[in-house]
């Protein structure tokens, strides 16, 4: 150990992560969009579906008393060169004080040593990334490869990522948002319409949105379900990312059952977090993993009539992934790039 | 929320923590010595003591590819500000490449707004700190006024910061320093009387060390005890701080039989994972925790002759409360203090 002590870690703020990520312009160039994290994310669910990963449970912190939560997430990946250890964090009255409820950051540790390579203060922005490809990686194994027409229910964040992770992965000539909230979902439309340059307007129904929908992402926190089954139309790929809690559901139980493929990042959490809570399972088609289909392992869609589904309910390795990805992005670029 | 988005948090590096907790020069003032850091952890037990703490389990990664390991540790303390997310790593094949085994660092939390408000790369350091100050906290509550002689067992870092915490709370005239390992002893004790200016030799074996020491610390990872019961002297204090995980042990179970008072810092760890491990609670004197002393709800030692115990684990606590006193010290004085 020299005086000088060990290298220290790379801190980036938000600015710079946009900036490497390739967001900081509004201006949406699909085949740039995120460019090889989807790749690196794919990498990701291949090597989870291998059983690669190493992901110990959730640590959570509840704290009714400020009425917050805390929780940190890791996955370490054989052979990946560092691994992510990430917080989040929620405190629900922040609005009141003008800050948004969410926040958080990752520490990039290196996999030799497990000295910190990288803190990377990207405020959630890399959780949102990673979320969007995911459902992008799911779009592009499961709709089909002709999908033009996508429908976003929810009008979030989230509603807003997804959107241009369909418009990176199809080449689609008009997007539909649903929300509860009309004004939310036109404001929505309009912002999706300018990030990706794809003909969008809001629906007011959710039936609206989804007829002659080839691809389909729901983005709410819903506890009923917002996607009721007489709405599937042959050929129809949905893709559910709200569900990640216990007692969440947006997908109803006779639309999983007439799903000719169930999709999961990660099975038991779609059995207790997810979409697949409480669902007996030999009413349904077996659920396949996205890795073993990224990995080719498994088939995705059999037909142009068939109704995939994927329920998405978030994994570390995702945030392990796009850390890595990012700090490679770094290491050849420089912040300023 | 403004343009620019939310403030973005302190990152300290380990020299400028070193310089904020008044650690960088070798020239030892017992008074100076990381001033108001004692009264922070002190509260922190009291308040741990007072059930005002919430500490979730520790999130636990074994890496046995890598003969590697990651703890992530919090503790919330109710009414403080911040809390602390403390991510200590051990990698042992590390010294092959000339680093330390251990690295870590502290994220520190707003906790009204979850918002981080600082980084702290201190590698470890504060670790050592607060766990030296917990043994400085114990002895000047345990030991008796008059305690001049003290006796080290281990010969590693904590051996040093233990012997400076020491050296703070009571007026040594003499350090006796043991180890397995000679040389080491020798190295240390030259360290540990460079460090605290008290007259200081290392020891050819336990007994020798311990003969008419007044508090005696342990330090070290056994698995077998390393102090047996016919070597404690009437008004003897000694604190056990390396026993930290299943299977250790350095008190023999005939010495804690013998010990007129038993504090802990943490009630169920020192059951777990500390020296109550596997002793039967009818023969041993009920223990009392440190906060319970330091808040005064319970009395320390009775006489100049009783002998007492504390064994120290570690709680996250500590860790909340040191980054919370260096970040205190941040704002009042600036890095560059």
């Amino acid at each position: 150990v020299s005086d000088s002590g060990p290298t220290s870690p790379v801190v980036l703020n938000r600015k710079e992560i946009e900036a490497l990520a390739g967001l900081e312009s509004d201006a949406f160039d699909p085949d740039a969009f995120a460019a090889g994290a989807f790749d690196a994310i794919a990498e990701g669910f291949v090597r989870l579906a291998r059983g690669e990963v190493r992901q110990p449970p959730v640590l959570s912190l509840d704290l009714p008393e400020v009425a917050g939560e805390l929780d940190v997430k890791t996955a370490w990946v054989r052979g990946w060169d560092s691994f992510c250890v990430k917080l989040s964090t929620g405190f629900f009255r922040n609005p009141e004080l003008g800050l948004p409820s969410g926040s958080g950051l990752m520490v990039v540790l290196d996999a030799t040593t497990g000295r910190p390579r990288a803190v990377l203060l990207d405020d959630g922005l890399l959780t949102d990334l990673r979320t969007a490809i995911a459902g992008g990686l799911a779009a592009r194994a499961l709709a089909r490869p002709d999908a033009t027409v996508a429908a976003v229910l929810g009008a979030g964040a989230q509603a807003r990522w997804q959107a241009r992770a369909l418009a990176a992965v199809r080449p689609l000539s008009e997007i539909r948002i649903w929300s509860r909230r009309p004004d939310a979902a036109t404001q929505c439309a309009r912002d999706v319409e300018r990030h990706t340059g794809v003909p969008t307007r809001s629906a007011d129904s959710v039936a609206e949105a989804l007829r002659g929908a080839d691809v389909v992402v729901t983005t709410t926190p819903s506890q009923e379900p917002i996607v009721p089954a007489p709405l599937l139309q042959p050929g129809m790929h949905l893709t559910s990312m709200g569900s990640d809690g216990a007692g969440k559901r947006e997908l109803e139980a006779a639309l999983l059952r007439r799903a000719d493929l169930i999709v999961v990042d990660h099975l038991e959490q779609s059995r207790t977090i997810g979409e697949l809570q409480g669902i007996d399972a030999n009413t349904v088609s077996a659920p396949v993993t996205l890795g073993e289909i990224l990995a080719g392992e498994r088939t995705g869609r059999h037909s142009d009539d068939d109704v995939t589904v994927c329920d998405l309910t978030g994994t570390g390795v995702q945030d392990s992934a796009i850390a890595r990805w990012l700090l490679g992005r770094y290491e050849a670029h420089g912040a300023g790039s």
